[in-house]
């Protein structure tokens, strides 16, 4: 059975808060004709707090496309290290473990991806799978657990890495004035996190059917202009109304399982904004308080895009009321309009289920799992444990 | 068992010779003091002919990213879509049976990517899964192949369809003068190839074992450098010895499989340039006909990214000399430096094998794997096909 583990996450210690974020738009914006509207939106977010990678003065410079996109990899490769560290640590796997390598980004751009240089850095094997992702947007956290769940399907003793690394204040166009781009100058914020999937043992959500959603003709609500200056993040007003199209599909999934979706131990969405959450409380007839954990995401740290699933369910870890068996569901949301939706079961394995666990993944096994995966393969007159 | 269906492919109807190239370099860069080693280096390609999107005057200017990124994207839109109903054709599948759609392309970026686009546009269903793919260069074909090849494994009734879509001509750099850039410029083409791989029935390669292997320390000897003017691609003068280092791999991933890779029926692996193709015959003792398939694309078409192994594979098919079940190995190569390695055997299922097959295939099927892959399922009383 694949296990989503307990996720890691780091944000940067530059920190905005809401007046902060209101005072800038009044400073910055004072003659904008809709400058009320924004302050109100922005406003609306319940958004108190975010964390940039650097300080404000400097975020707000743009000092070119070349120089932001630097600026990622340097951070990226500066932040990201201690958060896999901590990610495998939850997951009990080491880095040789790992066969496939998933990096989501949609804040910068590079060519190889992060994850040749991880492999080359961090102790990952050289035959790791890489699998970068840099177009699904914020729906890109909910994927890159559907790819790791596919994997482990496909090879059930694999270990899968996630990585989902958002800068999103490296995105800051200060030539954008639409509302649009106003409200998301202060809605979005900055995170790391890290999640280790297994397709044998580990402790948190066993994944159990993913599926995907397309809005159709919804295309261009959610984009991004590639432009001389970078990324421009563009954001359709119907957006936020978004749900009524997409809880059909939670609904689907969850029915095609022969589950009721108002009905789960555990919701972990993308806080996209406060509407979203407000929307599916609304038309999944579920209480405010289900989406508590993408709520708390988004008030302490903003929408961090592909990283948000992964903050709300590390709180849910955190929490730890959820019992065993019980059943949830994690939903990405992001450009398409597209939602990556999975269903999966709380474990908690107590501290003997999980030694026999151990010992289990510690026998011998068939020589051909680990072929499959490419993993060296002790001679048959070695030693069983690899 | 997994089955990648005879790939379609496009080429632009601009075409550039070799003798052109030459004496484009001799006119741009008259005073360049290494023109001599560039013009060799041009000529030593074997590269005939390239087919590029725009006329080669328009192709010399550059216009600004955004300009040139829009084009990418309307040229993407204008040609995709009579690649994939060929695929599609090929593969005897519709575009509703589809149940992941792999696009993957170096030289443009969209958010959100084309997939999104196809959806809306060419009749896939709003569930198919989405994999857009941007950093893994050249190397992308071989690993859309096996992510697809995995997909089935985890699903062994999903139908996939690959698109590769590279205009390298849209990442010309006029102020790129070294002679790594120089070279590039007289190398890489545009073209679009798709796909279609399927988890039941098709005819083609059978996909046995896939693998994956980074060169270490080599991360930034093929990479692009970011900048206000796209993607500079950068191409260091050590790329062209590689095939010492990548070789083993393949060495390493036929031995696991218990295959000789010295003695295969066919290989279809990346054209990244001639010294690749020798290298290999030299370090696998092959002899060079081995490589005919990459070669006259190569010649024909120059270095197409990702779209080689599909264009090289789509040759295979042609000349039809491979008898079933004869093994193969198909290989990209790309930055990291990393090679996406699949073995497979060829299938020439008989008009009798196939029929018997479409037959098992629109057989009453079990609803689980249907309802896995969130396909609408028909209700227990409708008829059998769906």
């Amino acid at each position: 059975m694949t296990t989503l583990c307990r996720p890691a996450i780091a944000v940067p210690e530059h920190v905005i808060t809401l007046e902060e974020t209101l005072e800038l738009a009044r400073t910055l914006h004072a003659e904008h004709q809709q400058l009320a509207l924004v302050l109100r939106l922005i406003e609306n977010t319940g958004v108190s707090t975010r964390h940039i990678v650097q300080p404000i003065d400097a975020t707000l410079r743009h000092p070119g496309f070349e120089k932001r996109n630097a600026l990622y990899e340097a951070e990226a490769k500066d932040r990201v290290p201690e958060v896999v560290r901590r990610a495998l640590e939850q997951g009990e796997v080491s880095p040789e473990e790992i066969d496939l390598l998933i990096y989501v980004s949609c804040t910068g751009f590079m060519m190889p991806s992060l994850t040749a240089w991880m492999i080359n850095e961090l102790g990952f094997r050289t035959d790791t799978r890489q699998l970068p992702i840099a177009q699904l947007g914020c729906a890109a956290g909910g994927a890159a657990i559907n790819r790791a769940h596919d994997f482990c399907r496909a090879y059930p003793e694999a270990n899968v890495l996630i990585v989902a690394c958002e800068f999103c204040s490296l995105c800051y166009q200060p030539t954008d004035l639409g509302v649009g781009s106003l409200l998301s100058n202060g809605l979005f914020g900055d995170a790391i996190a890290a999640a280790v999937v297994r397709g044998k043992g580990g402790h948190g959500v066993w994944l159990e059917r993913n599926g995907s959603h397309l809005v159709p003709e919804t295309e261009d609500w959610i984009s991004y202009a590639v432009r001389d200056t970078g990324f421009h993040f563009m954001l359709d007003k119907r957006v936020p109304g978004t749900m009524e199209m997409l809880a059909p599909a939670l609904r689907t999934l969850a029915d095609q399982h022969r589950w009721d979706v108002t009905d789960l131990d555990f919701y972990i969405v993308h806080a996209g904004g406060p509407r979203i959450l407000d929307d599916l409380c609304r038309f999944l007839s579920l209480s405010p308080e289900t989406f508590r954990f993408s709520r708390a995401t988004l008030t302490e740290r903003g929408n961090i895009a592909s990283a948000v699933v992964f903050d709300a369910l590390n709180r849910l870890f955190e929490e730890g009321a959820v019992r065993a068996p019980g059943t949830g569901l994690i939903a990405g949301f992001g450009p398409g309009i597209t939602a990556e939706m999975v269903l999966g079961r709380w474990t908690a394995a107590s501290q003997d289920q999980s030694a026999a666990h151990d010992a289990a993944r510690f026998a011998p096994t068939g020589r051909s799992a680990d072929e499959a995966l490419g993993r060296p393969v002790d001679p048959p007159a070695a030693a069983p444990a690899r």
